[in-house]
């Protein structure tokens, strides 16, 4: 089957009248969400040594730096946007676990800036940028992700690239060529959850999708047949592939719907232990003193991702579930706060977390976590999260979002400006230049 | 163990004066070599799309584009220049298949124009860099490759992180941090092969680990067990590993002396039949109208890479036995000239290729061919290549490949231009600023 040429021809042919409502409200939904996360992060450390690594080598003033006074040309502004969206670990992730806006918006939004396109074509592409990365991901879906590899990084360009493409209204062979060059620069490796470069992999693939689809704009060829072929990207990056995942009702059922949105600034593997603490801190008014021993039984994978026993940092914290039950006792919150160095090294944060025992059980979902709370008086209490917050069956509301949002960008931007940041992604629909998203975002002095 | 580390340690104490002799000479052979290719190449249809879709987003003029006017921030530079190393398959090529040159010289050039390094840094930079890719890449072989890879491509982005980060003269955890920002930004599909994307797997790789080790400098971080560790480069990306063939005998045994050059402008895997096509030719003085038949024996591998029977373009034309066979009798030739498109698409090209019958033969080695020609009135004449010309048992002299060098040079820069960049690459170790060996690449007017 010519799975990259029916791809393309799909993503060439779609218009934006073709999507659901609930599509193109979805992408307003990740807009924003995705803007808060790349605001809130501006000033980070990963941000600032990738700008001063980068910065001697940007061209033109082009576009945008979120929440920042510098402009880069775009290839490098979707590099530092793509990292900031994701330093926090806090951008929202399709229910397969693909990180979806934070490869595929900062490419998008800079191209848009600069040629001073539309909010709906924005929103288009982006929905059609999401469909792609999200079925090759299904299509290989498990043993790609089980070989080591970062998906969000490997399947981020290939969005990236089909949605740059889109905004380029190139035409099929381009389409498919910008597939191609974007499936042969698809890397990323779990070894680097926990260092810099987790995040340098969103924007290296917001970078390397956006340049696919500039490439393949002035005919620089690739492979037909770049995803299906035996030496292409299924085969070569994964042990199992589902072509009809990627083809089958295309056009018809769309993926965007099935995207979730953190309420905690972490990895989603966590989300269910600190949902499920702070409901039990909340219901026995826990004092952490008197806790003696928490047993917290995840999934295998989940543990496996987030079993750092003793993390240094901020962002090593964000891979432990130990930190991550201890603050959820401590603070009854898992906001970006909570993963601040200090709160990582605290001695009494230091303390909680060694009395976590942490158990890999194959009957518990990736998304719950069962937990049992032993008290100094030798009582026992427990809960088991089903279904933690901020999934497809506890979804976080608007109203919730703007509500996170706000917490993010509040202390970067100020009140005022947030809400004008609001008001521009709730207009998405009518801005005739989508730029003008970017540059909201811009200190004021 | 830890190997990255080990790695790290040796390439930050290396001194210049630790090199042995053979290996300077062979990196000077290695330099003239790789200037001669990308100068060649320059006007090429491959080199025009790449730098026509990344020119507007270029930063400042700090690096030259070798045989052109225009010059482009460094590490757009280090990834047009890296193209066009590769566009012709006529680079350099360690002995197990790892193209040398072609990721780190560009990088290491663009980066000393910059700064005005001298040409012994550039040289042991080199030096270093070709260590390391060819070290990772034996550690990994043959199972990287199997599995599908360029393997040009994912270690020549190690390669290029190396010699960049010693240029850099980064410390031993800034080296590390440089490996594995490299590691996971290894990319490159041998599905790509015949398509530009090829050469942009190069070019990539220059630019990706010149940025590694960039970022690196700023104290951007990876992992510490890039290389090593289960979910990093050697296990995700290959079936077998072998650590030792990186760290054992490091600084006592280089792999540069193994470097080879190439007579014929296409992969190594058809040398020997050209070689071996053209000595036939001219012992029995062959006209090719009295060809009927022509078998050729090749290792299954060189024919899995060369298998192309009615190649369209050049391009396809350098991974097609049928075309090498057909060009070697009628032209008595190999070069550039014979993979034009005309060429592959001329009449009495067509007709001969397809009276080219090929044969898998496990017990021919990899840069071997056994070739026999059938003629019209029934003769058949034999000959086995056992050492094809540019391999280690038969290497190019110097003299060869300067006269490679200006076959490739002269049409784009004349001769009295192409002697002027020949005595640079002879000087490079008295250079105190080796960015003399860019701009004398430029057209003079």
């Amino acid at each position: 089957m010519a799975v990259t040429k029916n791809l393309a021809c799909f993503l060439v042919n779609s218009r934006y009248e073709d999507l659901p409502l609930e599509v193109r409200h979805e992408a307003k939904r990740a807009l924003l969400n995705w803007m808060g996360c790349a605001i809130g992060s501006t000033h980070q450390e990963t941000v600032a040594c990738a700008l001063a690594a980068i910065k001697p080598f940007a061209g033109p003033a082009q576009a945008t730096l979120f929440g920042r006074n510098e402009r880069l040309d775009i290839l490098n502004a979707a590099l530092v946007n793509g990292i900031s969206s994701h330093v926090l670990d806090y951008d929202d992730t399709h229910s397969r676990a693909i990180h979806t806006s934070s490869a595929i918006y900062p490419a998008l939004l800079a191209y848009s800036e600069w040629q001073q396109l539309n909010g709906r074509e924005l929103l288009h592409a982006f929905a059609l940028g999401v469909e792609t990365a999200c079925r090759i991901g299904l299509s290989v879906s498990p043993g790609h992700s089980d070989t080591g590899w970062h998906i969000t990084g490997t399947l981020g360009v290939l969005g990236a690239a089909a949605a740059a493409a889109k905004l380029l209204r190139l035409n099929e062979q381009q389409m498919i060529w910008a597939l191609g060059t974007a499936v042969t620069q698809a890397s990323g490796l779990r070894e680097m959850f926990g260092s810099m470069c987790k995040s340098l992999h969103l924007g290296s693939a917001a970078q390397k999708g956006l340049q696919a689809a500039l490439l393949a704009s002035k005919n620089f060829t690739s492979s037909d047949q770049g995803i299906e072929a035996p030496a292409g990207f299924a085969h070569v990056l994964a042990s199992t592939f589902n072509p009809l995942a990627i083809t089958d009702g295309l056009g018809k059922r769309y993926e965007l719907p099935l995207n979730m949105y953190k309420p905690f600034a972490c990895g989603l593997w966590m989300h269910a232990t600190i949902d499920g603490c702070i409901t039990l801190s909340h219901a026995h008014n826990l004092n952490p003193s008197n806790i003696a021993r928490i047993d917290i039984r995840v999934s295998p994978t989940a543990l496996e991702f987030t079993g750092k026993p003793a993390p240094a940092t901020g962002l090593e914290g964000k891979f432990s579930l130990y930190h991550a039950a201890a603050v959820a006792f401590i603070h009854r919150s898992g906001g970006e706060a909570q993963f601040a160095d200090a709160v990582v090294n605290s001695p009494e944060v230091i303390a909680l977390r060694s009395k976590v025992v942490t158990h890999a059980d194959a009957s518990i979902g990736k998304f719950q976590s069962d937990i049992t709370v032993t008290l100094s008086d030798g009582r026992t209490l427990h809960h088991k999260v089903e279904h933690a917050l901020g999934t497809l069956e506890r979804p976080m509301s608007d109203a919730d979002l703007e509500e996170k949002f706000r917490g993010l960008v509040e202390p970067v931007l100020g009140a005022k400006q947030a809400g004008d940041v609001i008001a521009k992604c709730r207009a998405v629909e009518s801005l005739s230049d989508a730029g003008e998203l970017a540059r909201v975002t811009v200190p004021r002095q």
